[in-house]
């Protein structure tokens, strides 16, 4: 079976892991030592490759942002002249320099190899029909994805983004069996079925691949539920390839991240320090396998955290939890680093709680206090002060314990908060003010 | 050398590429029989396998239109299961079924190596950065070009249509060399170039290759001027794979269609008979490598002609004029076929002719007649009857050598004939109104 190529190393036990992923960092750091950018840091940092010996040894090496790669533009982060080069992508990035990964031969091999194993994983076989509904061109989405599927076999429809009847035409006709799609779209293009008549349950659809845009569990059951499929979660970054860096497997439990292409690491984004196993932090990763632009501990400023325990599938490979927000949103409350997307997650699994809140971040004397305005749901917001009285409590006793910081919890009624078009304003620093 | 792939057969004699026909001919024949469409088509026509001996033996198979593969829309053209395939793209088409075509692996590989060929042979080398302008997805020409440009080894930028600022920051940054680009989008470029106080002859820029939309020699020689690089025509449709059917060399004269992988024919559009040696007629194709979905001599509807005699440049392939038309715009006058394009060629190279014309055939009794209104520049629209008299005569002239029938002409001055926006109307039948 040539699936083997993309899957022989999924099962792989810990210990060989950690060893290919020893050798393989010493590989990737003396690689990555021929381009100019890592041949000043490795000198500045006064690293050898001879003191690379295992992966623990990773936290001898400098670190990698994206300023980095746009400080570098247009190939100062090549280990390998462009000539020998065989696809570049770019970041839209509208001002400014893009930031643009390049790729060998072997290194578009590999990823299709690796995007082939995530959707393998999840049960697409080469007689699945597939159809791409991600946008082409520059973007890894498109390309990334459209490789892994033809790799994999799979009748590959390469649709591209929008034209949401020609895509439903497709989708009947062809039998489409699985698809990739933005999570928003999917939800939108249930709304086209239905002012069409259809039910997509009726397709022969099965899979869903759905990652690019931040979404909730909530959101994947609805869309499962709405096609009557399964939906996998996908995790990329273009500055890692593009998709196919972490993804669900069958038990939709976390995202493993594969570990023979990656070292992933979950820092403190303010020392830059491994937070505790299973706390959050940033995801910072180095390419194990690349050879045209190695990236040594790429901080992707994404957060999340290793899940704990073993997978039930057996796959070794760590899991990392969905996307919990950007480091960028930290706030420092007393020492204590919180993330919003915590707050909001304890917030939203309680039941009286609305869909919207602020947190306010305000200096009393010399101390540091953080208050929580939520909106209370219109059927919860009674008269009797005692019950408002209780409520408050056990809000500010559950954030407690997620946070380990008591805040001030206000409780507004609906519509009373700000609302902004698109993205709320969640965050309100008034520390600075006084 | 790995490029020995591509072009091996590029210089075969032309003997041994007529047997090579005639196996592969065979081979093809057998299997589209696995189709619903050609078992049908061939048992209709009462051919079997055992009479297709050679390349001759074409003459015996029915033909395939764009209504056949409608009215077999979805699935019924193809000769393997779609669960074999690995790749689908589609027409637009804005009204009823889209135009499908199916790969198998291999077709995609033989598809890839042949638009290698193509840009191998005008001088595309692995060393060259590639940047792409075609729209992705469905249509054929952004991946077709892309998996040639990866097969030949470049470094592939994938930069998609549209996006004119950011198409020249990659253009410049990346010093690519090697473009795909729609001529009329060639043109707009060059303005946005110097409406950026660029001048686009300072790039690194080599080679365009351009294609997808019909161009005239006045327009490739200005794209060539301003941009100080070598154009080439490429021509493809996606019923034949999509780009890298027929194929410019450095000579520039004619496009070497790729007759180890074409039957190509040229065929009088209503009798469906060869056309004698280098006149025009529509262009038949049959695919003698596709396995995934064969077609027998598919009508183009393309207007083209063979060139006579051999290319300097030392392919054995035969070479195809510029196409001059659609078939469907066919004039039969007096039982002969006459092309509106045949009459604007004798038309633009006349120097006191101006823009604009309008074929007229009417009845004079039981006389079929063309009359052709010519517009005149203003600098030789005289008030002399007797000059105007003998151009007159002698554009008549003129057009009857090409066309072998003397139309009246009627000279008119300058903006006297209707204009319309974009297309406009060439040809004026009035023979059912009397
Ligand atoms: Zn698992
Ligand atoms: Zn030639």
């Amino acid at each position: 079976m040539t699936n083997d190529v993309f899957h022989k190393n999924e099962l792989l036990d810990r210990e060989s892991l950690h060893t290919l992923q020893g050798v393989r960092l010493k590989n990737v750091v003396f690689q990555a030592s021929k381009s100019r950018f890592y041949r000043d840091q490795l000198f500045r940092a006064g690293v050898r490759i001879a003191d690379i010996n295992s992966v623990e040894d990773i936290r001898k090496l400098p670190f990698t942002t994206k300023d980095d790669l746009r400080n570098h533009y247009p190939d100062g982060m090549l280990a390998m002249p462009v000539d020998k080069m065989n696809r570049m992508h770019a970041s839209s990035g509208t001002t400014g320099s893009p930031t643009c990964v390049f790729y060998t031969k072997n290194d578009l091999q590999t990823w299709a190899d690796l995007m082939a194993r995530c959707m393998y994983g999840v049960g697409v076989r080469p007689e699945d029909v597939f159809q791409n509904m991600s946008g082409y061109g520059l973007f890894t989405g498109g390309l990334g994805i459209h490789y892994g599927a033809e790799r994999l076999g799979c009748c590959t429809i390469p649709a591209g983004a929008g034209n949401s009847k020609r895509q439903i035409k497709l989708l009947h006709d062809f039998h489409v069996s699985v698809i990739h799609i933005i999570p928003s779209y999917a939800l939108h293009l249930a709304t086209v079925f239905e002012s069409m008549g259809m039910d997509p349950k009726s397709l022969d659809l099965r899979i869903a691949i759905i990652g690019a845009e931040p979404h909730s569990e909530a959101v994947r059951r609805r869309i499962e539920d709405l096609y009557a499929i399964k939906a996998y979660n996908s995790y990329g970054l273009s500055e890692m390839n593009g998709p196919g860096v972490a993804f669900e497997c069958p038990e939709q439990n976390g995202m493993h991240i594969w570990e023979d292409a990656y070292v992933a690491e979950i820092l403190d984004p303010e020392t830059l320090e491994p937070v505790p196993e299973g706390e959050i932090g940033e995801l910072v990763l180095t390419t194990l396998t690349r050879e045209g632009m190695p990236l040594i501990r790429y901080r992707t400023k994404d957060l999340t955290r290793f899940l704990p325990g073993d997978c039930p599938c057996g796959r070794t490979h760590r899991r990392l939890d969905r996307i919990l927000g950007r480091a960028d949103d930290m706030i420092i409350l007393k020492g204590v680093n919180i993330y919003p997307m915590q707050i909001e997650r304890v917030l939203m699994s309680i039941p009286e709680v609305g869909q919207n809140y602020l947190i306010v971040l305000e200096r009393d004397g010399f101390l540091d206090q953080m208050r929580i305005k939520v909106e209370v749901k219109e059927e919860f917001f009674v008269e009797d002060m005692r019950v408002l009285k209780n409520m408050q409590q056990s809000i500010a006793r559950r954030l407690r314990d997620e946070i380990l910081i008591t805040p001030r919890v206000e409780l507004v009624e609906r519509n009373s908060l700000p609302r902004t078009q698109g993205k709320a304003k969640r965050v309100e620093d008034r520390r600075q003010e006084s």
